[in-house]
């Protein structure tokens, strides 16, 4: 069974073992207070361009989410996302059980535009009887979002203009950032998401890391106290090297996007044997993930060799699933999976 | 300026004050362990027809309705309610402020059926991943619904039968559970709800009461160490006999029932005048609340002498508005009001 | 059986009920938007010297108390109170369920001091480790405290300055403030204690009204949203006007002042009682809680007549007990007792 | 500078991350239901003489307490400690922030008594006024304890006795239990708390691996939905094989007990040298950690060379410190210690 149901089923990349072997006798301080942490936050601030602002590492990706949410709300607000914004549908109520509701808006695409942020105030701020209800208090977003699509660089800076007149702290969740940002359909660097967001995470558990999630906060004012927090949510990794010195790999010689890279080019190797087969796609994804509709015949036939995720029933006997590739998946892979699609 | 926006515009029915100035001197036990509480819940229980289970008495619907949620779920839990629930939209995100997730079904007619219930049900339980989702742990539903909507004794005989074959407490928000019960189109007794339901409460701010809601839950074992749970909630009033006495006076002689038939059938006086007109309504209610869609000229006219409440934008210069009668309506008021409707 | 349990044992103050009664019928704005509110707000801040600020109302302490913290406390930080505060031993843990910690100090005379306080802010700023301890957020006292003792003006001015040095909100807790201005062991105004702190409630609950407490924010960044939070914890009365109208008459004529007085010069004369008879007590209070010390045989003959609060084994077969007055004492009632406590 | 701060200043024991790199590339399931998961948890239940209840891993100690405490609270219960307990101190109020006070008593050489526990019991339900204050729901104790210390069997049968007639779930934190259960002066083994508690952890962190702690729940109905809790509370690991796999390792040929036994008997070489020089000790630890008391000449003297912990002032210019050993710590590191230690 070759397995594309996710980009974590591996451990780490290679040469992230190999710095771990290598500094394993080290002694260092702990709770990420070690020259290793120092390094990597420097490396990607750096690459941000930013001057200013923290970086802080998480062993996951709803750890980040929770702690980063609880930090910036008061208890009265919520944070807005679309319906199928991680924090609303996979955190067995995370961001609830900090008390804070999510405030919905229909995907499109798997993301939201900053139309609906704009009504979602406006509704709130015209109602007479607003104190009863949930103050609008930040926006959430995943890029790519849990559907491989992209922001446009216009998408985002709309967004972003629209959070900016409204107040409200933009968080982007980049679990998978690394196969956005080397997409061939990305229009956005690090440095412009840096700029136009409040808070994002660079993900590395699945994108070559063991685990490890690094969030940037782009604005001094909301990194107050931080670290009280991420201790609070028991997400103080007590040898906290081990996040430093992953990301300070993955952010030498560009490691993290060559890995990115490799992966999406693959994804798109698949992509477009299922298109040139006559499939549609459930979501026009140029990142690691791809969501082909596939006839239950065809289906069970590569459920044999291949492990992949069922995503959603399409009516008329066809469904859509899921492959991801990731920095694990291997060219001999690929192209047998080409080959068996092909052979359909 | 004549008020039908709400059911809580004046004080207290004339009964009740009286009884509060006669016992205003007698001193009693603080914290709801009072004569009359006692006696206000025995009365309850009796109409009830409950021979075991409690009523404790909270000031108010929001505090009430956190009270029994944060008791009745575990962290993970949430609890379903229709979409427009009021506590998914006019609690200022009480329920989550507790942690719990607000499960929301798409509402017919304010209601909720047997069937979603099931539904959401069957998608978590069936859900591989549904450790990664909030479990369904309780279910709400108001009777009268917010849209002045019945469930009829089929529907909430199914919806009872439905949340013990999955295990889920079923809770019933009663606020204006007194036009509910004594609409003609009432399918329900007292001791039928008491016997459908694990948790309801009997809304007294609405109905005659200074303020105050008699909550009874069915179910010993769901009351076991309720009165923490009031207290930590900033819920248990240091004079307890003042809603004691209100109750039980509320409960004697039919009190309730009557003050509550008699504002529902003032109420459709109302609808009967703007069927008559040929208005359509919003909502078909049978209880205190009415719902007609009014176009603009009609609305500004009425606005000129009576208060009532925009509901909603109808499209085509029309919108839908609330009139509410209560205890505190008077014949003289109701007459003007039909006059003016055919005078339109 | 005559009863000095506790200061909530009657109705309300019957100049309160004589104005429930004659407006009851009057049509009002819900949830504290209606005239009585405004007017009630306004002769409290011009009491209170204020010119900016706010008032809101509540319908108990507790609500009052967890409301106010959870609204000025960040999630990692905690509030610095007496270990007799109300809100460590009598909330059934209304703090910790919002997410905080109580930080306790030891009481003197069921009070904290300026030195406390700094000690407690300089532990924490001076610990390397402080992100994994709760960082003090605000102060909370009660005035006068639950041992009935006042704080002196000298004594409220230390702990106003060194809150203000260190950043702190000072939250004063008047459930019985007017038994405290009133003393006349008093040495503040209730102008200055709304100069010295940043929130503090006047009581209306043990000082004769039905139930109620009236916030003062004097910092109007502190009451931003402040709303919102009271809706959320259910504790926005739906007939607000309740609250406005009672305090209102409390605040018209020094109704309040005069009431409390009388109630501390009754529990003076108990004072003196027992003083003469030889009795110690186990704290020096000038207000209108008096804890004398009796031995089992004299504490069992009275309790033949009245109803008082065993308070603390002292040994030696002695106990400390409370004897409380208020607004309902009647002078009769007084007199008797005094003639008790000679005869024993 | 050698380093004795503490027990997580390296990385994991070489075999650890052999293994690690062995498996790198082996396709598991992942969020902890891989094969490794499994076989940890199946070694770990027949150590501990476990026919049914769970195995959890979590990635560290706070995340574990605060998901355990969370899930066997109900809102309104509290956790007994003792006052110098990890999660009274060292969580940042994590403990409060899902909702719960901490009950604590006052620490006997780091530990809590079963008649503490009674004590505690016995106040609370002998007090009329129980309902306002909080619930003692569970008991939360560390074996080592945080001062080194160790509970004798006596003492935990006496624990578990009064917990189990009390009704309250008995938890242990075993951070550093390998140092606790090899200890020349332990009464214990894994089987006799496996039977005496009702959850307890086996730490990793501080033990040889990476990081983890195995989560034993001895009692299935604690049990229930505890996967739920642990995604919630953002505890789930990606790549829970990484946890499956040390513990996997750990629990093959004694591993775990080997290295903790080879670190105290190193720490009581320490130990043996500060007594044989005259020092006194502020806890007498048969463990892992060391607390000499020292004058302020020797600890700078030490200090020099050494890494170690500044514990608390003793007076009279002395104060005591901490010294760590662990599976990392050298023979050469001790020998050489012990040489500087003499030479003082």
């Amino acid at each position: 069974m070759i397995r594309f149901q996710n980009d974590y089923g591996e451990g780490a990349h290679p040469l992230l073992l190999k710095r771990l072997a290598e500094t394993n006798m080290e002694q260092t301080e702990g709770y990420g207070e070690d020259r290793y942490c120092r390094q990597a936050a420097q490396k990607i601030k750096e690459q941000c361009a930013l001057k200013e602002g923290e970086v802080h590492f998480f062993v996951g990706g709803t750890q980040t989410n929770l702690t980063v949410i609880g930090s910036v709300l008061r208890p009265h607000q919520g944070v807005i996302a679309a319906d199928t914004g991680h924090i609303q549908v996979h955190e067995t109520g995370a961001i609830e059980a900090l008390g804070h509701k999510v405030l919905t808006v229909p995907e499109q695409d798997g993301k939201l535009t900053a139309k609906q942020v704009e009504e979602v105030c406006d509704r709130h701020w015209k109602d007479a009887s607003r104190e009863y209800t949930v103050q609008p208090g930040m926006v959430y977003l995943s890029h790519p979002t849990e559907c491989g699509t992209l922001y446009t660089k216009k998408e985002l800076e709309e967004l972003s203009a629209i959070c900016r007149r409204r107040g409200l702290p933009l968080f982007l969740d980049g679990a998978r950032l690394g196969y956005g940002l080397t997409s061939p359909a990305s229009e956005l660097t690090l440095a412009d998401i840096a700029g136009l967001t409040d808070l994002f995470y660079i993900g590395g558990t699945k994108v070559g890391a063991l685990f490890g999630e690094a969030l940037v906060i782009t604005r001094p004012e909301l990194a107050r106290d931080f670290r009280y927090l991420i201790k609070q949510k028991g997400a103080l990794l007590a040898k906290g090297r081990l996040l430093g010195l992953q990301f300070d790999t993955l952010f030498t010689d560009e490691l993290y996007f060559r890995i990115s890279q490799e992966a999406v080019e693959k994804a798109l190797l698949l992509k477009a044997a299922f298109l040139k087969k006559g499939y549609s796609l459930r979501y026009d994804s140029y990142t690691n993930q791809q969501f082909p509709i596939l006839p239950e015949k065809d289906r069970k036939k590569l459920e044999e060799t291949y492990g992949f995720t069922f995503w959603e029933e399409m009516g008329e006997g066809k469904s859509a699933v899921r492959f991801c590739t990731s920095w694990a998946t291997t060219e001999e892979a690929i192209r047998q999976l080409v080959e068996d699609i092909e052979a359909l």
